[in-house]
This record gives C-alpha cells, structure tokens and sequence, in this order.
C-alpha cells in the first residue's frame, strides 16, 4: 500500500505539530513547529499503515492526515531523544515507587521493569481515546501480571485518563479508591479486565482478540474497516506456569489470532526467588509448538529499538498471534533490591527509595510528573479524541452504506437488546414432549441466536453432550472466523476466561459456554472472575445431578449447586422443564453485568403444569396448591429434575386429603430479591411443615426448610449405576417425601 | 553393569521355564522346556538389567534368576508368535467391547485402540504382584484418560487381580460393582488413582513418580537399592488439552523425573470430532520445551515392535520423563466407526459389535476369555509373588544393616505414625506472644518434619507468604531428590493433583500444599478429587479473609469456606490461634484417609484463653462462659480471625451482667460427629439467641444459629484497603456484635 502518496505538504505539516513533541525539549507545541529533530514520515523505518485508514483517504483528509500520523508515530515513530524518554520512563517508576511506598503495599518490581515497554505502548503504539475509555475501536491493553497495577495506572495517569489522577494514585490500595490493589475494570474506567489471580489476563485477551477477529470477519467490508484493533497483553512467569494460560494460548495459535501480541515480562523472579527453582521450561519454544510467532527481546531494560523492532515484527505477522519475551530486571533502577523477589511484592522502604532515586538521577519529590514529561504525553488527548472522531465518521459512512450490518454491529457495541427479543424463546405446555433440560436450552439458544447478534460460544469438547451447537451457523475458526460456534477443546478454565475476555469487548456480546456441571471445578476461578467484574457470561451446566448415571462420582455434582448460590454477584439457576429453562436464559440474557450458571439435565423430564418463565424471573414461586388462604399444611421445595417428584408426591398426599403446595426455587438469588410480601406469599412463615427435595447438597436448606423441616438431598458422593437406580438408592423419590411428610 | 555375568546355566534354564509360554503355542509349561522360538536373554536385543536386582546375586541365585527372568522380559522379551499376541489383545478388546455392550454404556474406543499398548505394558513390561496389589515397590500405571477404564479392568481381569473377575467385567458401571464408570482407587484394588476428570491423571501419575525419586535418593544405598520403579500413564488428547496437565508435566520436566513414561493416545478424536477442530499444537514439541525426552510411534495399532523398542528407548533416557506419542485407531477392529466419535463413549450397538467380531476374528461368546491366553497370562500371578517375596528378602537385608532407615521407609510404607508423634506439636499459653496462625502453621509443620518421616510439600511460589518452608529441609530438586521442601511454581491446579498422586503411593506419605486460601479456585478440582478419592493431603491455605488488606477483592476469600464445608470427605478446619492451630494439624494427620483443608490469618491474632486441641478434635466446643446450668442468654460463635472479636464482645456483653458464651466452630464437620449430647451440650436447643460472626459468607449459618439468630457476615466481593478499615468498613467487629445481641 502506498501510504505515502495520500500525503499532502498539508497533512504533513499538521502531522509535524502533533508529533513532534514526542522526546523533544521543552516547551512543546510553540517550539516544535521548527525543531530540526523531528522524526516521523521520514524515519528510516520506512512506512506502512495499518489497513484501517486505507480506505478513507478522500474523505477527510486533515483528519485523515492527524490519524495517520498517529498511526505512523504508533507503528513506526522513533524517539528523537532518548533524554526525555527516559525521563517519562523514570517517571512511570517513580509513581509506582512513590504510590507503593505511601501504601506501605503493593508491587513496584514489575513496574520499575517494565516501564519503558509500557510506555513505549501507550505512548507510540496504542491507539486509545483517554476521555473515552470505552471507545469501540480501541486497542485493548491486558495487565495479566496484575499484581504490577501500578504501572497501568501511571501510564493511564500520564495519558490523560479521568480515572487515575494524582489523587487516585496517592490513594493506591486505599478504602474506595479507583487504583485497588489489583486492576479492577468495574473500578477504574481504562482497565479493560480484572486481573490479579494469574494467568486470568492472557486468557482475557484471548477473548478480547477472538471478538475483534469474529467482528471484522462479520462487519469489515471491502472499503470500509469498521473494527480494527490490537490486543496487548503484559503477563509474568507466573502467568506462564499457570495451566490456564497454556489453555487458552494453544486456542489463540489454533485460532491464528494476529492481532494477538503478548509480552512475557522474564524477569527470572517469582515470589520464592529465582524461577530456577520452579520454572525452567523454554516458553518461546512451548508456544512456537502452540503456533504462536515467537521474538525475544533480550534488552527489555534499556533496549527500546529492540522492543519497538519486535512489536514492528509481531503486527508484520497477520496468522499467527506473536509472543515477545522480554528479558527484564525486576525492580529495575533500585540499587540493592533490583533483581531479586524483596522487590516483588513489598515497598521498597524509604531508605532503598532515596537510593533509587539517586541511581536514576531522580530529584523530584514523590508523585511529581515534570512539565516536560506532562507536555509531552498531553497529546494524547486530542489525538485520542481525533482517533474516534475519524472512526465515527467511518461509522456514519458505513452507516449509509451498510444499515443492516450497521444497526447489528451498534447492538453489539451499546448492548441494547432488540426489541422483543425474548418474545422469541420457545413456549410449552404440558402437552408438550418430555425432553431433558440441555436438550430443551439447545433450542433456547437456537432462538437466541437468530435475534441476539452478539451471542456466540460453545463447549469444552462436549457439544454433543451439553447440547450447544448454534444450527445455523458454523464454527468459528482460523478461516471462518465470522461463525459463532466456538470450539474450546477440553479447556474448561481457558474457556471460562475467554468467555470473560469475550464479555468485557462490548456491552453487546454475550457469550456462553458449556461443559459438565462437576466441571466448573475445574473453571471455578473464572466463574468467580465473571461474577467479580461484572462479565455477563452465560454458563450452560449440563448433566448437573446423580441423574447422569454411569459416569459415576467423578461425574456427578453434589456441592456445586449450593457452592455457587452463596458466591456474590452470580446468578444459579434450576430450571425444571422447557418454560422455565426459556424463563432462565431470558434471566440470563438480561443480566448482563451478573453471569448466569445454568443447570440442566442430562435425562428426559416431563414439561409440568405449573411453571412459567415469570415464575422463574421471581426466583421462586408456586406451581401447584390445593390450598387456601395462604394456609397449607405443607409445603414441598424442589428444583430442577426434583420438581416432577415434588409434584407426584404432592398429588399422592393431596389425595389424603392434605392441603399441599409445591413451590418451584429456580434461583434463590432471585428469589431473596423479590419484596417481602411475595416471599411471604409464596413461604408463608406459619407454615413450619415443609420438605425440600434436590438432588444434591443439603447444606444450607435450612434457609427454606427452617429448623423443623426436613431436606431430602445427597450428602456424599455419588455412584456410578444407571440413573434412575442411584434415585432410588439414595432416596430421591416421591415415597421418601410421602414418608417424610407423614414423619413431620 | 555386566548382567549377564551374573547367570548360571541353571538360572538361565529357570528363566525359560519361566518365560517360555509367552506367545508360544500351547500347552505351556511341559512343552514349553523344549519349545524352541524361546527368545529371551539371547534376544538380538540384548540384555539390560535394571539396577534393582544387581546388588543380590549372590543371595538367592534361584529366585534371582526367576526375577532376572521377568525382569529380562519385561524390558527386553519379544513375543515368539504375534498370533497369540494378536489373540490376547483381542481378548482385551472384545473385554471392553462386551462389557460397554452390556451396560449399554461406556466407553469402548480407547480400549480398542490402546489395547496392544496396554498389552505390553502389563504382559511384558510392568512388574507388579496381582495378588498385592498394594507391594510397595510395584511400577504404578494410571490411565489418565479414565474414561478407557475397561482397557485396565481388562488387563487387571487377565493378569489376575482378585478385585476383576468375570463377574465384575459383566457388573460393569452397575450398582456397588467394582467396575465403576471410572477408575477408582477406592473401589478397584489395583487401580492406583482416581481419573476421569480429565488431566488429573498424569498429574497424579507425576506425584507417583516424584515420590520413587525421592524415596529412592533418601533410602537407596550403594549396595541395596530398595525402592526402585517405573510410573506408566496413558493420556489422550482431552488431557492433553487441560491446563492442569501443563503444569504437572513442566515440573515433572523441572525435576527430570526420569522415571516417568507418559503414552500420549493420539487418536485425533474427541468428543466433538476430530480434533483438527481444537486441538492443533504440536504436543512433541510442547513437551520437549518442558523438558520431557519424546518419542512419536506412528503405528500404535499393529506396530507392537515399535511399542517395544520406544519403552526401550524411554528407560535409557535416565534424566527426563519421557513422552511416547502413540498414534493409534480409536475403535480399532470396528469397521463402521472406528477412527470416529461416535465410539468414544457410547456401545457400538449388537450390530456392529458383530461386525467387528467378523472383522477381527473373533467368533467367541461375550467375555470369553480363549484358554491358551489364560494360561499365557497365568504366570503373573507366581512371577508377582515371587517378585514380592525377593523384594521381602532384599528389605530383610536392608533392615538388618540398615536399620534405622528401614525403620522410617517402614512407617512410609506401612502408614504407621510413631509413638507419640502428636507430642511434638508446640502448645501455647495466652501469655505466648500473638502471631498470624500462618507462621503458628510453620511452626507446626517444622515440629512434624521432625517426627514423621513421610511429610513432604510445599507452596505455588507462595513459601514465604504461606509460611511452609521446613527449616531443617532443602528443595526437591532434580539434584537435590531426597529433601522434602516442593517448590510448585504458581501451579495450584498440579500442586494439587501431584499431591493426590503423593498420597497414594503409600500410606505414610503425608503431602501438604499451599497457597492463597481464594485460589483453591485453580485447584478446586484436584481438591474434590482429594476427598473422593480418600488421599490424606493437607491444604494449607493462608489468607483466609479480608483480613489480607490491600490485595483486595481479587484475593479475599469470600464463599470458600462454605463451599468445602459442604463438600463430601473433606475436612475445612479453621483455627483461632496456636493450640487450635496445632489441634488442626493433628486432626489432619489423623485423618489419612479424609484429606483436610486448613484456613490460617494473614493477620497477627492474640493467643486465646480457653481453646484447645482437645476442642479442635470435637470441631466446636465451648472457650468461654459465665452461664450456669447449659442456660446462657446469648451463644456468640465464631472461627479463626472472628473468635478474638466474639471474645472481646463477650466480655463487654457480661460487664452488662449478659450469661454469655463464646463457641469455637473450628470444624462443622468434626462437630457434627460428636453424639448429641455433646452437641447439646455446647449448643442447648432452648438458646435460641445465637450470633455467629465469621468474615464471609453467612449462607449456611442458619444450620447453628436458627432462624432468630443473627449471623454476621460478608456477603459482598471484598475491597482493597488496610484490613483493619475493611473489617470496620463491613461490620465484623465487637460493637456490631453487641449491637445485635441487643437487638435481638
């Protein structure tokens, strides 16, 4: 592409005023204008723009101009002085160092390592608007290694970002501030994902750069590149030992995510000292077999040519996401503690600050951002406006052009969901066929997928199993990456946290994924990361009783029911038959800052009389009552595949002549919401006689069933024997309730 | 080592006798002395002993030269006939086959295809007495891809396991059979671990390998090598994919755990399909960055000499695990399905089980077992007690000249804890000084290191957070074998699974892994099968609140420890102080067969005055009371961190002339044991004034302070500040306590 050609003497000299204070002296704008130094068309580097200005050249062609030489200085810029660059590097450290030591907590190694490739990202590579953190078109930066927080929140300080000012960064780690002790999205506009438990991030980004590879595939035309973004992503040796990082690694390299770059920070330091110790594998070669382009960055102290080199040879590689290893000294500039696990994780104490400072040159008083270093990095700002500006006139033109695509593609970016959406989910009566719960999810989510644009996922290799496949449409892959059924492969942790990642990108997508319900012990801490920042993912739990069967106790959820109703933020849901599974995803659907687990059966259930998807949006509610007054004699408390036995035990005992209610718990979190009075109306508290029945847990019915009750579920593991014998053996059957109630 | 040498003529003659029937036509054992394609120790192989046999030439030269023999065999032997090798692996697969076909349930793929794997495994390589299956020095094979379990019920059935008849084979995936849908140790003597959750397997079989290395370099001695096997584990593609699976092989790479033989089934299928769909890495490769020595047999089918000589190659390789890809046919023989998923796991149906009864040749009833391969299999049995009773005779010898070693390798073996070992743990007085219960857990670990010999574990990279370094230990390293001190890296998930593996090898092995109590999130799955699978490991995890600070919500705990209270056959203990402390690590090592999690404070806490590690054992028990006659007003409960501010609150309570007592609820499950009058006694039906203050969440409370009591707790994702603000912040102290009695 000959890029050059679309420059008038113009642009370029509105290109120079904008650019040129990068690392030049003092004082910027009014000088700069004539400052010999300046580096940018010319640079020997040559030039090369990337795809998404290609088309616009006739259009707008000072804005044009202004992006382009944004693009240029973030692909290819050079600094003209190297003095003023290390001094913004210092002054990364120094507010890392400074916030740390005023915490008397937190980890200043990582920063004070890696902040000349932050900076060389937020100040020359990355294309981001600081007063929108939340413009579409971004490029996504990931701090896997979260622990190093202070080093985004510096750089997000320097660029202009409304959320880190000076007072946030003199309140790290404090009650209520917006830099916590690990970056938290729903905290701190500018952190795209939560980060901290380690190898979370890598697997975020994984998903923030599936979406970006499945959106263009979807909505970039021949002439218009409506999305078109990086993914960045900083992890640390311990991102790299973790199991969940190698998941969703081997998926990006099968996926040929190229627009994937990921910088592993080998800085040789774990928290228990050298990873001699621990880890002594060859990552570049363990992601080469993934099918990663590999680099190494040998200098990632002081080797700036060589960092800019590397990111210039990743963006060259469009196949293949690329992993830069980046050898770098922890806790780089402190004399005595650089290089060694004391900077990890602790303040430097203010004897080894005094120290640093020297061995830096660095004379200023704690938090102090020189002018210099202000001016330079106050471009950002208009740059970063200008960049969505541009983007929003494309938007507009592709508007014109391409409405349909367009009104999708804004529903993804705004989460709006269409209107009537729900009125699409399937409806049942009791006439309708017996079928188990995932077979009947399988036809709430083909009904979904024709109205909702952003709703994409898949299995860990059990697609056929928990029944998830999107029937018109095909899998998402290297070469079809426009389809939305996305194979995991046995990876149910990485599929978890790309699923996070995939959530996080835009309001709109809404992602689910699915394997055995036992199996979310092995994805517990990406669960726990959904419901903690606020990623509205869809879990399909499938096979989530003793009513799988054969499998047998390494198969068979007991705990897993209860151990997810009392996790904050997260929504657990039974439902019992084809209305409330409907009534469930549209729950899900709409909860779109608090995930959804979903649990189905693996085995046929009859659709009950009963139930209804408003049932299921109260959480709780009655299906059957031969009583009246709100006065029965009994009440029974089912979920799921218990709720049928509830019902003939109920008919059994009604036929004795007792008044008994049969009330259906799909979600306890919903129901704990509802008013007073409904709970009430549903568990009226004079009624003391009442039985639950579930097939799992009985830990915590208590809740329900009050100290007279009685809870018929599994307190041990399960047993491998068809189905129906293990109800039996364990007593999950209608005689056991009848006997129970006559026991009350 | 010049083994030959080593045999007499009449040795040499013994082996035949011995070795002669495999592959030979029948009748065995008469026409066997003069068969003459007998190809044993001058095989064109030639001859490798391995190192255990040397030192006792001249001991016992008869039952010497019968162990040579197997020995001989097991590394060197080739068939004589591949006819009635071909037989007996078809026994082995129509075994399967037949036993899926009858419970109309299973999973036949693998065991047809892995079947002349397995073959060589058990019939020419392994040394094992099928009539002990709990030898100590038995090589260990685990099939990590559990759900294949009817191939080792197969090769268990032939070789002679009491625990797999006939019977059991047609019991298979029943009600109380010994043939579970998976392997279980608990079930099945034989099997070594519990797979099917898929990757648990090798990281186990890892643990298993970790443990030969270790005791070997501890107990071995120039002239008597005592513990001295090999670890066999077959893995697929599913394993392959889980990140659990990475980890426990980097390290198993790290510690060049020579010993350790993986065959990685590739058979391109999973369940959703062929794995071009998920699964493209190159895994050979993957594995030589981590360490492993890799061999790739490309016809795994029917290229049984291939098999051979890669087991071969693998047991040269001394320094590096060594992985064996294995390319093989999933359903091998079934001219319809094989080489699809569609016979992963379900029967083939009587159809095609008669179409690849047609097509392998094999025109038996369902499972019969043909007479000539019965009688070649037959030898296992006198060759594994023999086996047994020269080892017997070898640790007799080990015993008299080293008697103290053998004294501790004793306890290892047998599970025995030596007298008095409980003494060892330190006691506290309130006068002893407050400390985090971390370090009191340090102090613990380092006083049992001391007395029982088969502790061993370590941290993910978290040693000096959790406090689990033993002083008087060095690293496990790869030079370094015999020193107790595993350092895991930031791998929660293998540390876990490794430490399961651990536990199994012997009963006096006693692992303890540790991280932050929040990432038992990584490991939750290794932990659950920890408690299924009845493997004593002790989980230490520190952090176990808010009370960590700054870190915040990322880090805090929050559900966890509801969660595993109701997790079946674990124990979730969390104490108060240091003789609640050391009453956990008792009731941990007592319970060898209920694996415990211990939950300690980041934070520093007072020694309390009336706790116990006699109440500990009762898992709740009263620590302080100015009531009379079992009649408080108020019952204040509250574990670890909490108990200090039910103390405190209890104080100020009873200056206000309030009957008040303080119950420590150190374990629900230990406490929910005791007979009913002790419970009574510390919790009095008629109290119905209760508070429970515990910093997380109260779900589940209402089990122990019924439905008026009050439970303060944390029901909220926690925040990242000074703990001390934090605790203030979410109600968890002494005023709020005595704000709700009041109210109450």
């Amino acid at each position: 592409m000959a890029a050059t050609s679309a420059f008038t003497s113009s642009q370029a000299l509105f290109v120079r005023a904008v650019s040129c204070r990068r690392y030049a002296a003092e004082p910027a704008r009014s000088d700069c204008l004539s400052t010999p130094n300046y580096a940018g068309l010319h640079s020997s580097w040559g030039l090369r723009l990337t795809p998404i200005d290609a088309p616009l050249d006739a259009r707008n062609p000072r804005r044009l101009g202004r992006i382009r030489a944004a693009v240029v200085e973030t692909v290819e810029g050079k600094p003209a002085t190297e003095e003023l660059f290390e001094k913004s590097v210092n002054t990364v450290r120094f507010l890392a160092v400074d916030a740390v030591e005023k915490a008397n907590s937190g980890h200043p190694g990582l920063p004070m390592g890696c902040a000349p490739l932050g900076h060389i990202l937020f100040d020359e590579i990355m294309r981001y608007n600081p007063k929108n953190p939340y413009w579409f078109n971004r490029d996504r930066f990931v701090l896997s290694a979260g622990h190093g927080c202070m080093l985004h929140y510096s750089l997000l300080h320097l660029a202009g970002y409304d959320s880190v000012k000076e007072d946030d960064l003199k309140a790290f780690r404090q009650w209520q501030s917006r830099t916590p002790g690990h970056p938290e999205n729903f905290e701190t506009p500018g952190i795209e994902v939560t980060t901290g438990p380690l190898g979370q991030g890598i697997a975020n980004a994984v998903g923030l750069a599936l979406v970006e590879k499945h959106l263009a595939a979807r909505f970039n035309k021949p002439d218009i590149q409506i999305v078109d973004h990086y993914t960045y992503v900083i992890l640390g040796d311990g991102c790299q030992m973790e199991g969940v990082s190698n998941e969703a690694c081997s998926l990006a390299g099968h996926w040929g995510l190229g627009k994937l770059i990921a910088f592993y920070d080998d800085n040789h330091i774990s928290i228990d000292g050298d990873t001699e110790i621990a880890f002594t594998e060859d990552v570049n070669v363990r992601f080469e077999a993934l099918g990663w382009h590999t680099i190494w960055v040998k200098n990632g102290n002081t080797g700036y040519d060589e960092i800019r080199a590397a990111i210039k040879e990743a963006k060259a590689v469009k196949d293949k996401p690329t992993l830069i290893k980046i050898t770098t000294t922890i806790g780089y500039g402190s004399p005595n503690k650089a290089n060694t696990h004391s900077v990890h994780g602790s303040a430097l104490g203010a004897k080894e600050v005094d120290a640093t400072r020297k061995n830096l040159g660095w004379p200023h008083e704690p938090f102090h951002v020189p002018e210099d270093v202000k001016s330079h990095w106050s471009r950002h700002v208009p740059d970063g406006a200008a960049l969505e500006l541009d983007w929003n006139a494309k938007f507009s033109q592709y508007e014109r052009k391409y409405g349909d695509d367009a009104a999708e593609l804004k529903d993804i970016i705004s989460g709006d969901l269409p209107a009537r959406w729900d009125k699409s989910l399937p409806k049942y009566t009791p006439e309708s066929p017996a079928d188990a719960t995932r077979n009947l999810s399988q036809q709430c989510l083909n009904a979904l997928a024709k109205v909702l644009p952003g709703l994409l996922g898949g299995s860990a290799d059990l697609a056929s199993s928990n029944m998830t496949l999107l029937k018109m449409y095909g899998n998402f892959q290297k070469s079809t990456p426009e389809e939305r059924n996305v194979r995991f492969g046995v990876r149910e942790h990485g599929m978890g946290a790309i699923c996070n990642g995939i959530a996080h990108h835009s309001p709109g997508l809404i992602p689910y994924c699915a394997t055995f319900f036992v199996f979310t012990d092995y994805m517990r801490a990406a669960i726990r990361m959904a419901a903690l920042s606020q990623a509205g993912v869809i879990f399909v739990m499938t096979h989530d009783s003793i009513g799988l069967g054969e499998d047998g106790p390494t198969h068979q959820p007991i705990e897993h029911l209860m151990s997810f109703r009392m996790m904050p933020n997260i929504l657990m849901l039974r439902p019992a038959d084809g209305n409330e599974t409907a009534g469930a995803y549209k729950v899900a659907v709409l909860n779109r800052k608090r995930p959804s687990i979903l649990a189905f059966s693996r085995q046929k259930l009859p659709q009950l009389a009963g139930t209804s998807m408003e049932g299921v949006e109260k959480g709780g509610y009655i299906i059957s009552d031969n009583s009246s007054g709100n006065k029965p004699d009994l009440i029974l408390i089912g979920t799921g595949s218990e709720l049928e036995i509830a019902e003939k035990a109920a008919s059994e005992l009604r036929k004795d002549g007792k008044a008994v209610r049969v009330v259906s718990l799909v979600s306890w979190e919903l129901f704990e919401e509802q008013p007073a009075e409904y709970k009430e109306s549903v568990l009226p508290k004079s009624v003391t006689q009442r039985i639950s029945i579930e097939a799992g847990s009985t830990f915590g019915w208590e809740k329900y069933i009050g100290s007279k009750g009685k809870a018929i579920g599994i307190n041990r593991f399960g047993a491998s024997a068809p189905a129906g014998k293990i109800y039996k053996e364990f007593g999950l059957t209608a005689e056991k309730i009848i006997d129970a109630a006559k026991a009350l």
